[in-house]
């Protein structure tokens, strides 16, 4: 391909609205243009680098035994509503109406549509276990789509289900994935992926892994313990904190009111109120105080999605409350709630002494009211909490004492610093990173939804075991870039790159080198090299920069004084000091030479 | 692949719903799977031959010059608002809103997408001309689709979009297209295929061309010329009639309204009102006036989409109108005229004579009431026409003399025995078939719409011209299926079929058997073979009818005969009189040189 011929822009300047690297150069270097929120036209560089991720993917999943298949992008709606996500799941399911009137969706993952497929095929033992996949545009409704190919509307994923008649089963093929994903990431360029233990989300099912890639442009969370290994991403991260140490006590009125506190054995000191005139927030009740935000006992308000309900979650005030935790347990979504005078609560000053003792008989189904308990509460003592009517708080809240059967479950957010749940050591780290992949053990979620059943060698009659496995086409592509590029561009790994040379003709105006840079160009083509041409008559920044954002890991260069001496210079993008010149007649060996030694330090063992 | 891993059921019975070949083999041999209406799911078998075609189709567009990029499945409205075919369009265009409440389409076709992917890389002359394409899922919302994968709502198809700057360049660019196309349908087994001059419809523009593949199962007619080679769709065909032969006299009334017909020489007949009770078809006319429909003037009433607004047609008694002729004079699509009674119109009675008379003065614009004649009746006397009141018709109806500022024009269609328009001879012949490609010659008309311009060497700014081509991919895979296959199943070509060789392992209960197919699978695999290996233990029967389902051109059987003679026996698919054992140590070899004939055979020179 002659780089002259080559349609798409590049230009210099970074797009005002690029928030990460691969964003801007993908942009700037003429692989994409944006259609629409979350949506981009792929120019042929990107087709190319697709191309090549996707036969990669082909290969490994084929190597562990995907069978590949190709369902609709348009899927009818009573799939979903078989399986009960047409409810469930938010407005990123695009819904509508065709023009029959019949209610359709476009697929943003198909469970559905593989039981679907499968459902007759799988009626019998001995058919077990089948993986499949497809390769196949997806449209998810995002409300942010944001960071380019990072978070789109409109994505090409791979998509694997399997189906099993065992636990054990479907955990080999588990691993099987598991390890067909690392040969995939670290065929594409990317060992550095690690999985990381996630939340199943809306998939449903017990066990699930994210790959991650870490780089700052993430926009996952991922708590690591460098030592011990433990990974996992914060929706799923336990939180662990230290047993309690003994908060503040208010100095007035420790007189009856004191028992003794079970682990130190210090009485414990008396639930006091006291006033704390517009003194709203954590920070400014510790500015009051004179306390830190560990001795609060902080209210956290939400609504349920379905009907508006309230759920008060009271946790520590030094800790944040990781949301996924709380829906899991609630067994549906809630929005941040908002505080209306009819709700009983007072905002700012909710706290579980008075609320609970007052409101508790009233809470639970019958209400709509939940009230929950963080364990960092557990067993805490001297806290200052809300007093439940405005410009008050206590001090002095004992978990045990003053919330006897108060229940505690993990709703928090793991932190910088803190307990590993494996080692126990205050060591865990929390990096951002980009999610590149995902596995998932759905159990029988959606075959019992969709009513899949087999019949075992007795004649009984089972539900089947799913996992689904995923990639992201486009955020893997977007990914190597983030994590391999420089200033000047992206620097693609052979195995992906759009082309594998870029032969650079400096001075094509002079035609003893135009011929030259021609001649070589027929002959590593006839090679079966893919060569991206730059016979433009432009000046040498201009072509080293195009080639910069081209990122083609191999570079060759015919110059006047390089065809002189009857050489070619060739370099590396990723490696400028790896510079050589090869004579004329050596070129193509040279080049498969390096071609091969390049793919074979991305090949896993 | 191991046939007993293949998910997908093959059986026996021709699902109901089937009208042509293709779609019930598909369906028997588990090649796809209904989700909903004109709506597939792929198995293994369609998915391997799609990947085929798929990579045949990149081969040749990218010699032909082609790029390929990826455009969205969801695309802004905005894009078809600007060409305007937001509203021309009707509801296969299928239309929605985004959670955001923006307007959007499902990607049916690309031409806007096209021309916003390059409208800023085409302002300069000097990037001209470019080729590009992509492979993509597309959806249109079909009234009626039937027939397994030749009339579907979603699909896969490759469409490709050329600019240029000059008429002789597009040409080339669309003859290099042309010549693309004959290698692809070619190398996937359609040799057979002709490209048929064709109308336009929604895509505007000049010239093109549909590649059809002649079958009794197509949807389309073909109107052929097998004196000169004359070839066109139905739409597109221009109708010749002979020169019209004298008409009929009504023997009554012969007095002073005679006149000399200018042809013949002979008195013209006067127009004379005879009674026709409950008469209202041209049959019950012809019966009842002994004439024949060539004597008759048929009045064809139609509706304006947008208003409502009549369009009467006349043409002759023995021809059909060709809407699309029609729809292309008026510039906007019709539907069959239902006549109330503030139409002015007589229904069944409808003639030229006193209608053209009386609403004459009224037609056109003004009233909204459009009179148009096809040219089969110009010149034409002595017809018999409805007289515009119940139960009366004319006879004696004279073109010249009764309608004399009428102008003719060709809306008919063309008609088996038909006057060829080249070689004038009566040699039409009409055929069915299926369109598996189409390539435009758009012109400005994109270009124009969306404000895309270049400016030439000279400064001057100019729309730059485009092309289009298109081919369904699925439609292509079952066009081949009806093309090829007996009553058993379809017959692939190598270059597509879904495996290569399917070797079968008679007796698999034989351990010696079995262990000389496990080894020859293995061995041909090592070779790089394509082998679906069935050693499932099962009858002959069902292993060979399996076979004949799934189609695969190169047969190996391995059986315990065979196995004491040292040998396998290889057959094909398509032939199965070509029939021969081969030693076990020469199969890899044989095979290989089986598939490089079977390959060779497709390849266009």
């Amino acid at each position: 391909m002659k780089l002259a011929n080559l349609i798409g822009d590049r230009f210099r300047e970074t797009p005002s609205d690029c928030v990460v690297e691969s964003h801007a150069l993908m942009l700037r270097g003429g692989y994409m243009k944006y259609v629409a929120n979350g949506i981009y036209s792929s120019l042929p560089p990107l087709c190319r680098i697709t191309r090549k991720i996707e036969q990669i993917i082909r290969e490994e999943m084929d190597a562990a035994g995907g069978q590949e298949v190709q369902f609709p992008v348009v899927l009818p709606a009573s799939y979903w509503q078989e399986s009960g996500r047409y409810d469930s799941v938010g407005s990123e399911l695009l819904r509508f109406t065709d023009r029959n009137g019949s209610p359709m969706v476009l697929g943003m993952t198909h469970e559905e549509a593989a039981v679907a497929l499968v459902r007759e095929y799988g009626a019998t033992y001995s058919r077990y276990p089948f993986l499949f996949y497809q390769i196949q545009t997806k449209f998810r409704d995002e409300a942010r789509p944001r960071a380019g190919l990072i978070r789109v509307r409109e994505f090409t994923m791979k998509d694997a289900y399997s189906f099993h008649t065992s636990q054990e089963d479907l955990e080999a093929c588990y691993r099987r994935c598991h390890s067909a994903y690392e040969r995939i990431f670290a065929r594409a360029g990317l060992p550095e992926v690690i999985s990381v233990a996630s939340d199943s989300g809306m998939m449903g099912g017990n066990l699930s892994h994210e790959f991650m890639l870490l780089t700052p442009a993430g926009e996952d969370s991922i708590v690591l313990c460098p030592s011990c290994g433990y990974r996992a991403n914060m929706e799923a991260a336990e939180c662990i904190t230290e047993a309690p140490s003994e908060g503040i006590c208010a100095s007035e009125g420790r007189t009856d009111g004191h028992t003794e506190c079970a682990a130190s054995s210090l009485p414990l000191p008396a639930l006091t109120e006291v006033s704390t005139p517009g003194v709203h927030t954590i920070d400014e009740l510790c500015a009051f105080l004179g306390i830190t935000a560990a001795q609060c006992c902080k209210a956290v308000v939400y609504q349920r999605n379905r009907d508006d309900s309230y759920v008060v979650l009271f946790i520590r005030g030094d800790l944040d409350v990781n949301e996924t935790k709380l829906t899991n347990r609630l067994g549906e979504e809630v929005h941040p709630g908002e505080i209306t005078e009819g709700s009983g609560l007072q905002a700012g000053f909710i706290g579980p002494a008075a609320l609970y003792a007052g409101l508790r008989k009233n809470s639970g189904e019958n209400t709509g009211l939940t009230i929950l308990f963080d364990r960092s509460l557990k067993g805490a003592t001297g806290l200052v909490c809300g007093a439940n009517r405005a410009d008050f708080h206590y001090t002095g809240l004992c978990m045990e004492r003053d919330c006897p059967d108060a229940s505690y479950e993990d709703f928090a957010k793991a932190q910088e610093g803190g307990i590993c749940p494996v080692c126990g050591r205050h060591s865990l780290t929390i990096s951002r990173g980009i999610e590149v992949g995902n596995i998932f053990q759905l159990g029988t979620k959606y075959s019992k939804a969709m009513h899949m059943q087999y019949v075992d060698a007795d004649g009984a009659a089972h539900y089947p075991l799913m996992g689904c496995y995923g990639i992201g086409i486009g955020r893997l592509a977007a990914s190597v870039c983030e994590a391999h590029h420089d200033e000047y561009g992206p620097i693609w790994p052979i195995t992906i790159s759009p082309w594998q040379v870029h032969l650079c003709c400096m001075r094509s105006d002079n035609a003893e080198v135009h011929a030259m840079a021609d001649a070589l160009y027929d002959e590593l083509q006839r090679a079966g090299v893919e060569v991206l041409y730059d016979d433009r008559n432009v000046s040498a920044g201009v072509m080293f920069s195009d080639a910069d954002l081209l990122g083609i890991p191999i570079r060759l260069i015919a110059s006047p004084r390089n065809r002189k001496e009857g050489c070619v210079e060739m370099t590396l993008r990723g490696n400028k000091a790896d510079t050589c010149k090869i004579p004329a007649d050596e070129i193509v060996l040279r080049v498969r030479e390096k071609i091969s030694a390049l793919t074979a330090a991305l090949q896993p063992e």
